[in-house]
């Protein structure tokens, strides 16, 4: 039995069928390119994106009449893990590109739809959610960029950081305080489309190891758009970014995991292949322990990402499960990663194997949508309502 | 939500019922009497173990057609849980009563059937296994006990070890090599009761700080048993055995993490309610970050639980998983409780909290069935199947 | 090598004479009546302290001239990691005789090294320190116990909590508030003698898995005390023994290491000696890491108690290190213990062995003298000042 | 006090001076260059040798009589700490040099001194040790290189592996089987001089975030040297070469420390500088008991690295201490590394920061000279001897 087949089992036939299409796409060219793009300190080819969206895959979870595949978050999960198999930052980049496409299919009004979704569906128009400030990494509320209200639309100001394929994109989702006139007053999401024609200045911010995430600062300077382009109003808009932001913890977990899956196979491949004191290395008994608890982890990883991605198809509350799924799985695949590094020795830090960049990607994507501190402390103090004799006695009615 | 919600969810209606009726039950007098026993150095008071019979819980998995519930085995785990949260060692002890019952009600002869099972299923005859020996711990094939044939049945030679329930079973199912006249050739299982009438040395084997397991040795010099008695023939019984293994290990996990929910709610409570430095000691983030990390590793092994035993029903082959889960629930407990008890001070190991209690019997309870180092072996040794290029290629097929 | 002998070469020739006396007598009776004790719940037999004071060994760090041996701090860590290989709790709760005995020596007025010291000397009067209270368990400014002026000396009045040797003390050296006359201002420290003839009122505290160390709780209502028997003032009283606590807490450090020797030796020998699968146990590669990577560990938390010693004997300012140290055996010791009880399975949890029982009183014992939160809080607070380019500059001038 | 006192505290005056000279050479250009050179793949300027010889560095442990230091191995180790906190893969590549100098210093004969010595001090012969092959990293009987008895000296053929200094090494001593005529027959080492001009293939392997340590492979075909570059005869040599890799190990384990330390600074100055929720980041409790975990892991193995560092200067038998110190350093050091990037976020992944840099060096320099898993193998192979009664009785005679 495959590693995967206990997440596959969960899954629609249809579903199935989608996650083996982007095993194909991800085993194929685009492999070797994400791994070269990353020994090149360069990002990968975008030409990758236009061929996975071709496959369709960025209306994964739009739906069938919109002509999406209409698959569940879960779908989505198990799918990004086969492209994190390959990089998690590129998987990490790709997928962050349809976030916006199924937000608006499902709550775009109609001149959005129109205006925006055929280019977003067919990847002519990438986007990319722009969330975090220099002052504001984890800490939302505290946003400082404005959108005032002028005649016929919108006037943006503020700088936002860290924007995931910040590079390529032509449209941003900038969450930003909304000012009617009386003062920045709940938070909304705006499309900033054509960023080069209206003098909006982007920065690349090139992280050493990093580079498929094509991170880049963003600057808003008096940048006016018209008014079907606020793609959430305040209040909603905050609370849908948080639901958001809970589903995206779990796909970080999904893909963290998937990658530490492929550091582990490398590692045992590699040690199965290498002989030691006349025998495969693997067979030494105290690598192969600690390879087993790798794998040991590794699985409850990932029977914790299932059932946080279940949860979120099925609507429940899902805060504190996502944030232990994404604290889990990060720091267990950092852990296993580092692990599998040691079983190789040097070579497994040699252009020959992708151990290095793997832990490299994990842990800068492992930064995105909430620290492991924050998330920490997010647990922390939801402690009291889950573990008292109370709170069981509660669970009865 | 509660904790226990998310394997709630996974069981029917009915079996919802059977668990609700166990919190009940375990929250009673059966929670303070398995305390006190252990404070007392004693094991807990027998009548217990005719109560919960009287609740029909020893004929859980049994058919419904025959008296039982008809549970499935993810039910049985679950209800353990319940059972855990007060006392590992008795939940490992009263449930261990229930394989055998639920093994002779599916594969029992008539006579079988006819002679043991109502008094298995009131509680009036309670049956333990006895498969480890003085030098065959883990290693099934190394048993030295044997059962000879002799006329009209056979004839049982050798030592069994840590029995639990040995001190008070009224029944020993009892592995043995069968010697059919040409030397031992393939394990079998056999009924061997009234050992008192006939004479078999069973000696209390006193483990301080877990007498609830009531362990004890077994002697068996010459002892016969008629022809009915042969529980599992050889080859068959072997098998049955080995599967059973299997679910055994993903009950001992299950038991392990509700000792450790139980115990951090404790940790919980406690710190809730006393003060230091003018404020509640969970409030300090140090602190509430430790006990967080506890709360996200216990989360992920109630999932790995909650995924093995669904396995388990679902008849896959989950030889590494449960050992995957075995290792990992049992891990996770011992050191989730020992920072559960550092987090509560010295007042923790008082008679006023069990940390401690927990602590001595999910230590002990997970040497059985495997001890981890036997269990990582295992998983060792299956890695290059499940973590290799060619197995997941293999899976599409 | 030996395991000892890096920390005995720091010492004199004369002290390695007395920590070979130490070993002699801690080998001998000593060793089985303070496992029987824990066995049989009970504490130890006080006989044993007479025998040990007979070796002179309660005037350790008392001057030569004094009668005592002159010995450094590191000689008393040393000879402490000798009995703690039997039972860290009877050596946590002897050496704790020695603090008081040598604090008089060195500080105690003439009519109160005339009136004690003899006695305490030859161990005819035992003094316990009181410190804890059930308010304050590591907060020292907390505490509310007061000392009031009267006529001709001082009236007490106080809980006093967790006092190690509490149930037979002849004497306590109380912390409390000082009031002149004027409200509570500053701690000082005061002789508590006879306390049956003076109806103090000791409750002793059972600890299951701790009776060596004899706790109990004091009551002191309206206590009346002569002049002399404030040992230590307000102001030096507090600082005296904010020095004393650093001292304590590399003492606690050293013997969690020399517990975890004797575990990590149990664990070798039995693994040594039991065989598996054909070869000894300890020959199994897998079990042979887990073992070493606890003698590493344990080599590195000798290391920095020996360091930590020595610093305290060359009066450096260790409040820091004395805190990393206590933390880092502590918990590497529960760790290891641990894991040489998974090492030797089932067997290791018998009366046999006293792993279990190793585990038990280190781990009550980590509780004292600041628990490894307060400690790690302390360690935290100090970061900025170790750890900046600013205090490396600073070292060269 | 600063982190590095407890290490000067052991060094003469002299020696402590030339710590602070190198202290100072490290934190000037030294500083910028190593790590400019890692963000832009490549090795650091070979003029930052040169610039080290001229201070004498290079003859550290060479007796004053020959013009060198005459320091002491801790003294090597504490200079090697002071670069090491600016990069890991430069201190270990220029203190990799010395090693050499020394032994031809103090074992080399009339010619080899004469020869070569004068130009390996000034920098102007740089000298790289060759002793893994392809197939026999760190198993040294396992080596195929062999050196053939011709006419007037030797002929040697082999291949050399992860050669440290290999692509601008002048001389390159090689370990190989000596044949004398009647086969191989023990391991010699050989100077092996002006390869360019000798048709030495030597080829750079480049290690992807480890250009620093400036790997090469060595092609030895028939390369004939004469009878004086024999540097050690068989025997001897092996002996030598044994003991040098039990300091190389100590060596090794105080850089990993010390890059450690410059992490943990790294990360408690941006911590302390960086607001978070109103107040700096270091003062969040929770974190500051992260990096207070560091911070105590790190003392330990600073404590261990100079107890194993002073047991080489008094040459005591430290197979097993070299090789725990060395394990703990590494471990501890990627461990904390890794935390310390945790606690500074994505921000000390950025071109500022030099933690990924550490961690990318200390990685794979921590694989020299033993892997961890070598070396806790041969940990465990020693554990009966260390952890035994018998051994314990064995101390005292």
């Amino acid at each position: 039995m495959t590693f995967f087949a206990s997440f596959d089992a969960v899954l629609s036939q249809d579903e199935q069928a989608i996650v083996d299409r982007a095993r194909a796409f991800c085993a194929g060219q685009f492999a070797r390119e994400v791994h070269t793009a990353y020994l090149e300190h360069r990002a990968f080819d975008p030409a990758m994106i236009d061929d996975w969206a071709k496959l369709g895959m960025l209306g994964l979870m739009v739906d069938k009449s919109q002509g999406g595949f209409g698959a569940s978050f879960a779908c989505k999960v198990r799918v990004a893990q086969e492209m994190a198999t390959k990089s998690f930052a590129a998987a990490f980049a790709i997928n962050n590109l349809q976030g916006t496409v199924a937000r608006i299919a499902r709550d775009g009004s109609d001149l959005q739809q129109r205006n925006l979704l055929p280019d977003m569906m067919t990847g002519s128009l990438l986007s990319a959610p722009a969330m975090s400030e220099p002052q504001a990494g984890s800490d939302l509320p505290a946003i400082e960029t404005v959108a005032t209200r002028v005649s016929g639309g919108w006037k943006l100001n503020g700088r936002k950081r860290w924007i995931t394929n910040g590079t390529i994109s032509g449209m941003f989702s900038v969450m930003a305080k909304v000012d009617d006139g009386n003062g920045p007053n709940g938070i909304g999401t705006f499309a900033v489309l054509d960023p080069e024609l209206n003098q909006v200045s982007r920065t690349a911010l090139p992280l050493p190891g990093a580079m498929n995430f094509r991170l880049a600062d963003l600057l808003l300077d008096d940048f006016v758009l018209p008014e079907w382009a606020m793609l959430q109003p305040p209040g909603e808009g905050f609370k849908t970014s948080l639901q958001a932001i809970n589903a995206a913890r779990v796909h970080v977990a999904g893909m963290a995991v998937a990658t530490l899956y492929a550091g582990l196979t490398e590692a045992v491949e590699y040690t199965s292949g290498r002989l030691a004191f006349g025998k495969p290395v693997i067979e030494q008994q105290g690598l192969s322990w600690q390879l087993a608890e790798v794998a040991t982890r590794l699985e409850a990883a990932q029977a914790l990402v299932i059932h946080a991605a279940r949860s979120i198809d099925n609507m429940r509350n899902v805060v504190t499960l996502a944030a232990q799924a994404k604290v889990f799985a990060v720091e267990t695949a950092i852990w296993g990663l580092e692990r599998c590094l040691s079983a190789m020795g040097a070579i497994g830090a040699t252009q020959a194997h992708r151990i290095t960049m793997h832990l490299s990607e994990v842990r800068l994507g492992g930064f995105g949508d909430g620290t492991s501190q924050i998330l920490t402390d997010r647990i922390g103090r939801e402690l009291q309502k889950t573990y008292s004799s109370n709170s069981r006695q509660g669970a009865k009615t």
